[in-house]
């Protein structure tokens, strides 16, 4: 039986994740065609994606010479395009936020690596999805490890248990947090990634961020998510359900498993080029409870994701700018979560808020995030 | 919504299992009413049991003065009775076999927790359970997880991983084997159970049952089975799938999880007496390979389910009269496996046997272990 190939189109295709979504693309020329790319830096990466994998769409936020077998188009047009089956949506930040969006109303299958997506929409994008029955189909290991857990299961769930390697930070004390480097931070003990994210991890404000989205794309209130530190990164995260019984879903740290499910889903693909976990190779799994104090970005995120409103995208843009000046070595490490806190501490949140006043929530908060530095600095 | 009660017949209610499925059925008065009990001995317990549970029908093995309020048939006119939803068998050895086969042919539902019921007969009645799209309902923990792990997968699966505490011995040489008492094998780490099932846990023998059972329940080669020590019997089992995902399900090491989610399926129910997990308070899981030359037991089992045929049938003979002989102080701990082993060095096999082969291979071989026994004394 021939099947019809998958027709995607996959949105920040340059990036950590967008690289590995061809990866898996080029593994199975028999399932999946690349019809647009959508790439914000790196030109000479993109031209060579565009040559490898012959898009009939692009779209480049940056200056390029279109190849002329190629059409440029807006990202929400690519999303909703009829040549276009599903959307990967592998961008960073907000830039997610209005293709997915189109893709959904468009009813297009939804593979979701943008965290920022849920994190400041969630509410409106859940809503068009429900509506027109759509799953969105996560991308994150945590989240791809916890839909995997929910497959077949009917009832409602007691509690969410997100898995966190806790960085490389874990017991660091105050004083030495502090003096983190550049170098440090980025030097994640399980996964590769990218800088951002990396950052965000070292802080854990990228598990409060997961914790907001896991809430969003699983409908479970955020209370009843827990982080539990595992240092391994093999235990993806679990889910205990009503009876008290645990699934949890268990794989190598490699993205590429969680992207390839998103894309295959609900089949599930041989693909020899996966690490295949071999437990009594790795013998121990431990498990800690999370130490709040020492990691204010997840205190701070999950706050935000309780409060609501446009709490959430004032995080995630206050957090974008501290993590660049962080960076850039503007700032310490320690002065990611000052900032952040500051900003939110003055941010007026808006109840229910429509998708512009999220995007003006952000704006404002990039701003004051700045204005925070200036006045430290 | 009023949900009418599922009816169930319990068939081996006197023993540790049935104790607890019966312990689950009185937790949920507006779901589950007993209409069956089947006792083989402990006739004051089951006395018991029938003016607590005052079900329409019974049946008793030994000598017992029948109460007049309830009316005495065969395990099999209970197991096909139209009074009867579900069939929960936890009888111990064949004795479960000819009612789990008049229960399918009625097209009730199964939960099954009587492993010898697939070792011995795994080919007839899993035939007859698909012919009718029957699913039998494990109640075995591992193979509970494996069910519930495979819940909602639609592809095959790589390989399934059979969690083995490893019992009390081990880490025990040869020598110290040797020695062992009935009272140090009846001694389990983590479970609970009956002590036919307890000295097998002691010798792997019950792990080597399990895998064939679970060859059969899920249509996987027994090849794709594999035993892993996990000390903590908190994995009960996990599944890698074809893209090398695994889900594993984790509980506290209690049988009622299992029993419940079997008699509530697909639903999963509260039940406030059941044990929950803290993963932060075990702090961790731990996993190593499994030493077969220790444990003959479990070679000879995956051994005679290999060769298939009435090899199981006369491995599960052998096993019980030699458990038997162990528990009665006549033979040593090592004594077990040996005269598993001679038996089944002279079983002449019968392929694709019929019901009355098997039953014939299982006299044989009780004959023939006792026969090796008066040889060795």
């Amino acid at each position: 039986m021939s099947r019809p190939l998958k027709k995607l189109a996959v949105l920040g295709s340059t990036g950590s994740i967008g690289r590995q979504v061809l990866d898996i693309v080029q593994a199975f020329p028999d399932r999946f065609i690349v019809t647009a790319l959508a790439g914000g830096n790196n030109g000479s990466l993109f031209i060579d994606q565009l040559s490898r994998f012959k898009p009939k769409f692009m779209y480049f936020a940056g200056k390029l010479d279109t190849p002329s077998n190629v059409k440029s188009l807006s990202m929400e047009e690519i999303a909703c395009h009829p040549d276009v089956d599903m959307v990967v949506v592998a961008t960073s930040g907000k830039a997610g936020l209005n293709p997915t969006l189109a893709a959904i109303k468009a009813s297009k299958k939804i593979a979701l690596a943008n965290k920022e997506v849920l994190v400041m929409a969630g509410e409106i994008v859940m809503k068009e999805a429900r509506t027109r029955g759509l799953q969105i189909l996560p991308i994150d290991s945590e989240h791809s490890a916890i839909f995997q857990c929910l497959t077949g299961e009917t009832n409602h769930v007691n509690k969410i248990m997100l898995t966190a390697s806790g960085g490389p930070f874990l017991n660091y004390s105050e004083s030495m947090l502090a003096d983190v480097t550049v170098e440090e931070a980025l030097r994640h003990p399980t996964w590769k990634m990218g800088r951002k994210v990396t950052i965000d991890s070292a802080t854990l404000m990228n598990k409060g961020l997961e914790a907001i989205e896991a809430s969003w794309l699983f409908a479970v209130p955020l209370n009843k998510i827990e982080v539990v530190i595992h240092r391994q990164s093999i235990v993806h995260s679990l889910v205990e359900f009503a009876d008290g019984s645990i699934k949890a879903q268990l794989g190598m740290p490699d993205m590429r498993l969680a992207i390839q499910y998103a894309l295959s889903y609900p089949e599930r693909l041989t693909n020899h080029s996966l690490p295949l976990l071999d437990l009594a190779k790795i013998k121990s799994l431990t498990f800690d409870r999370m130490d709040y104090s020492l990691f204010p970005c997840l205190t701070l995120a999950i706050d935000a994701g309780h409060k609501g409103g446009t709490y959430p995208a004032a995080l995630c843009a206050a957090d974008d700018i501290a993590v660049d000046l962080f960076l850039e070595r503007r700032i310490a490490f320690t002065q990611i979560a000052e900032i952040v806190e500051k900003t939110l501490s003055l941010h007026e949140s808006i109840n229910r808020p429509t998708l512009d006043e999220i995007i003006k929530a952000d704006e404002w908060a990039r701003d004051t995030a700045l204005a925070i530095l200036s006045k430290v600095d």
